[in-house]
């Protein structure tokens, strides 16, 4: 799919799908993908290594987990999680984000599991 | 300046400045800068050969002209303007926009003049 021809509006894209840990795809710049996640509960500890991983914050407050501290996203906000850095996003009630990564970069990174979104739609 | 350790308040950071057309870079991820601009009137007709660009709207409304149509992007959404495309950001009233691009992406791309922003300060 090629770049969105006009906006793409958030609300509308977040009411598109209701499952958990599953990003869609919503915008391309260059080779990197907009992916539109919603989010609830603990996802697995993770990194990626060959990737910084950008989370910008729509709804709701998301916590980035990492071994030695929590960093805390709340609406309006975004945190960049460095390459090769194990973190674990997690979520008390539903949240929206962005995540902005390299096109065909997983979500589980290196740990796998049965989190991980083989299918990540264009929506 | 490293990637931000805690999350980006984009409230927080659109407080630190006040001039139009000024970018401001307020995260990192790869080689990408995330800049935060405010804009109001008429920027210049430009492109930028080498690299996509994505706009999101914090607040306000932001028009992208190009040469056969416009698009009006809103406060939570965002539009990406391809690479090698002219075109004219303008907002009738004050603005607040992340713009994302590759480092050392100028703002006025290939056109020059006086609204060339030289210096892109982190804040």
């Amino acid at each position: 799919m090629p770049n969105a021809p006009d906006a793409v509006n958030l609300d509308d894209k977040f009411g598109k799908f209701a499952k958990h840990w599953s990003p869609h795809i919503v915008a391309q710049m260059n080779d990197f993908h907009v992916k539109a996640v919603k989010v609830k509960d603990e996802f697995v500890w993770h990194q990626h290594d060959d990737t910084d991983e950008l989370f910008f914050v729509h709804k709701g407050v998301l916590t980035i987990k990492y071994e030695d501290r929590d960093v805390t996203v709340k609406a309006g906000e975004m945190h960049v999680v460095p390459k090769g850095v194990q973190h674990k996003p997690v979520a008390a009630e539903e949240c929206e984000i962005l995540v902005i990564e390299p096109a065909g970069t997983l979500n589980t990174g290196e740990a796998g599991g049965d989190l991980t979104a083989h299918e990540e739609p264009w929506i």
